[in-house]
């Protein structure tokens, strides 16, 4: 049970929401690798918030610091430290209702967890900023990855009950990918993006917030990536993907949908396409045994809608265990999916480097 | 990347569908518990082949040796070893098909890999054998957690369009998971397993497969099992349930349903009910923030139909790349799903013991 | 291999001597210990350069700042981090001799190794500095096992032909070990450290160094501590104490002095006292079968003379690969194992928490 | 703390001395490789009893039993399992004095630690027999290490007060390795086997037993290998090499004679030889601020008298706690040193494996 995740590339992880500062060490680089520093900051930027109407206002400095492993512009072979300091804000907000706990948070496992001494200021290590130290290396890692031609992606395939078109799972296209982390709601279809961003507007207005499903691709993997037992290639995303506050499902190729079918209607056959092998269908994802086939590694995520809303809940205090009710206040995000889609990539370069 | 999993409690497991033995060592378990073999060999055959009509023919001898870490019946404190040996069957099947591969086989990428050197013997080290010694740890580990009042159940949820009801999510009860494991399958209401299985025996009459859903509840975990990163208590289980063959998504929870809800229709509001914490709701599936709520641990897991199935497939020859057709033989399992219960609930006791 | 360490408890270690900031991730602690921040600094100060004339001159700020982990003064349960910032050099001093490799430092190793891309100045992260951090964790270490009793010291034992007399091994006194660390020179007889002080004081008007060796004592360890395969407790505190700067040697109990013995001349009989069970001579160090034993755990480590000396040295430049020379110059420790005993006590108190 | 260790190769051990089996799984070695069964039981029975009257007569079945991760000859890329069958023996022998715990063995420890519930015939799983999986997995690996020209060998240094001349440091040639392992008693000088010989007769006849040091060498490793923290190549050895039962203490390069030396004295100054960097002298032992150097890598290795003599010993009965005597009897080794060289090589040979 840890704060340090990873084999071969390792990343640790600390900071809490209201403390001095959040970050990450990523140890295990290869030396002499130049990180353009403007592309991570492009990557934090998707994550930060009030960056438009649909996200929250609050303002966050995730202005990053390296602190180490890097030298002349380069990875030195020494762990990678990145920092990203907290504004300082008044504690005193939090004081008062310290000991009511927030439905759809951690903060009663997380009382009860660290005796009673947890840090409850906005979610303390719990709390969804802790992401944008992930953000960070993950930007690292999608650099190194794509030197080796290997590209992440997303879209957003379904918001409440608005939804986008799939990827085309034998045929996923490089250009493709790289416009979508440009759009403000990175959508297949335009049309699904504006439907979206009015229902968005819509949960905003009624002080409520909305769920949703995003659906990442990546290509050009090397075949037979991943391991049967225990580190299958599924087996290593959906670890780090359930890491992400607000995840609760993960499925590969048709996933759920699986369940439904006859194994002579998922079959993906194997044939030669300019002696390279590939598949007809990719309804397995890209994944096979645990292995990556070299067909595009496709898989979905869902979000849960923001558990902070502005409206009265019925909660307890912990300390005296007393029912009582209790209204959150302060700037949230009606749907923190927007966020999320970085946060889902990164977790997948770090997954992916790791074994690369 | 490796054959051991595990922080406090490791599990490293080896063997081959086609070599001497397989098996798994356990090590970290604490000295002076007795375990109970006929639980253990009552658990291994609810996973055994030959047992009914609805499953493969196939006999293999499940019977495990343990070689290593008992001592008068009780743990010793030294790693736990369990031995399942392999009756030796001609290889000569499979050297004449040994570069075909197999669709929805992890046949392709491991024979790449491994450098052309891999066990291509009926899956060799991906074969869904190899998870017969992880029912045997599960079996242990259930054992020891069941000491500490904690129990875990499943029943089939779904299998093709046939359904059962899902679990009263705020309400398991110890008495109807334990009743599940004797069912022939598994399911809460009666008609649905007869449903079920009417559509196993057409599918098996068209040499077909078939998928579905299974749902697993945990019940009387303690609080603040997990860590917010990188090990919450939904990535343990989903790397262990991600390793188990067959299995292309999980969900806690409401999971992929999340999708369409609002903030305000899925809080799960807490109240005190006796002195205790409790969920009017469980929409999140028993775990807020990676960490155990006390409330019943919920997940879905979908396993897709068996691939193999005695239909010809196109594919190719790997050696020569070159397009050709194959056709499975052999006894497989119309609905594999019946005999991968007992191996989710295996992997969800030997994550949750790694974390109590 | 890598840069975090530990099973329970887990260290993970950053940063460069003329980097940013070095630090360290502690990730594991018990929520609610409240730190004595003096204490640590106190230990600190016992590692820190510029202390007297026997130590060098130079000035670091080995000021640290805890960045996350703590709340109202005690571990909230999050990851401890604490930073410790390094003053800005120039350079300059170091750009013009960059590809001169010292000899008995890792300049060579590490400019293969890093593909050429490590950070030479000052040792970049094989510096002696990096220890400071090593030292804060230690400290925290060090004052949770007070908390259960256990309490680490250390004597010089030996500088250069200068001896002091060793512990007694079955009965090392709590006062003995907690009045050594206020000593200038740590010895257990007062003419020891005279006469080495004078000895450190001529060697460094020879611009010389030199060696010595350390005798660390840990006592009221409960019994069983360490496993046989493969964490030893005697595994554990050597991996630890062979990652310090200038170790080349560790051994427990009698250690190479066992070489001449006969069995029956080293024998570590039982006996019961006072419904305890002691051994009458421990030769062992208190460690059998890779466990402790309750009696005091007692080892020495060997530090080699710093390899900066103030004297002309044949080399090569690694970049055009000719031979050359070269005069270290700048203000170094002639007996660096002054500053290396906290060190030693760090690593001991870090492996000893992780086990207990 | 466990049975596991290594990170690109994994070495799980299991097993107690009068179980039934013992055993080694071992993790991640590349698919294709083909091992020389031969020279794995040439190694094997380099450890084994009974081979000479300098040994214990015992005889213990060391055939060993590949079980799973061999194909055709050739590993297959999954893990690689090992079993020693144990001959059964009665356990009537140990049934008597179970309870009174033996000096210098893990006995009273390993009774505390287990609850009671340790296995105590044999030793269990602290029982030097476990090694012999040891010798095993270190016979592959370093058979794995020649096909890139890495060479271990190793010569007794000293048996009590009998001595040979140590290795050239800077100049240790394959052919002397090789011829090392196939002499009785491994010395560079025939004199000192001769006289060591006669030594171990003398202590024989003596009901008494004999301590040993024993220097290793490995040749042509790459630049490079090992970390700063925490994994310094020489904390790889040191971990491995302290989990071998009677080793008590290691030395690398000078080792703890540089606690006499200045810093003038001991330095490895470098020079290009051959378009080679090499360094005049090899104080150091090959490894520098934790990396190998490309010098030959030297360490010595103190290893105690075998605690088992036939000589009457003062003790304790655990259950009852009360004083009492016992005498082991048993045929047991003089001089177990002769034994644990291929076991000393086999742990090198993994950790090195480990990090090449």
């Amino acid at each position: 049970m840890s704060s340090t995740w990873g084999n071969s590339i390792k990343y640790t992880i600390f900071g809490e929401s209201h403390g001095e500062a959040i970050g990450i060490v990523v140890d295990g680089l290869t030396a002499g690798f130049k990180i353009d520093l403007e592309e991570v900051e492009f990557e934090m930027k998707r994550r930060a918030p009030g960056t438009s109407k649909l996200v929250t206002k609050r303002k966050e400095k995730d202005k990053f610091e390296i602190v180490s492993g890097i030298f002349d512009g380069r990875t030195n072979g020494a762990p990678l430290c990145a920092l990203i300091g907290n504004i300082n804000q008044t504690s005193a907000d939090y004081e008062k209702t310290k000991n009511i706990i927030r439905a759809g948070h951690a903060d009663y496992p997380a009382f009860i967890k660290h005796n009673e001494c947890n840090d409850y200021r906005g979610g303390g290590h719990f709390s969804g900023r802790i992401t944008a130290p992930i953000v960070f290396a993950g930007a690292v890692a999608k650099q190194i990855l794509r030197t080796k031609e290997i590209a992440i992606g997303s879209h957003i395939l379904q918001i409440g009950s608005e939804k986008d078109v799939a990827f085309d799972s034998v045929n996923v296209k490089l250009d493709d990918l790289d416009s979508l982390k440009h759009k403000k709601i990175p959508t297949i279809e335009l049309e699904s993006a504006k439907a979206m961003e009015q229902l968005i507007i819509k949960i905003k207005q009624q002080n409520d917030s909305v769920g949703g499903i995003i659906e990442t691709a990546v290509i050009n993997l090397p075949v037979g990536l991943g391991e049967p037992f225990f580190d299958s290639l599924e087996s290593q995303i959906a670890h780090l993907v359930f890491s992400i506050p607000g995840v609760k499902g993960i499925e590969f190729g048709l996933g759920f949908g699986l369940a439904e079918k006859k194994g002579s209607e998922i079959m993906d056959e194997f044939y030669i396409d300019n002696d390279c092998i590939k598949t007809y269908h990719n309804n397995n994802g890209g994944v096979l045994g645990g292995l990556s086939t070299g067909m595009p590694l496709l898989f979905k995520v869902v979000v849960k809608p923001t558990s902070s809303i502005k409206q009265k809940q019925r909660t307890v205090d912990v300390k005296v265990k007393s029912n009582t009710e209790v209204e959150i206040v302060g700037r949230h995000d009606p749907c923190i999916i927007l966020r999320t889609v970085p946060v889902v990539e990164a977790m997948t370069a770090m997954a992916i480097l790791d074994l690369v």
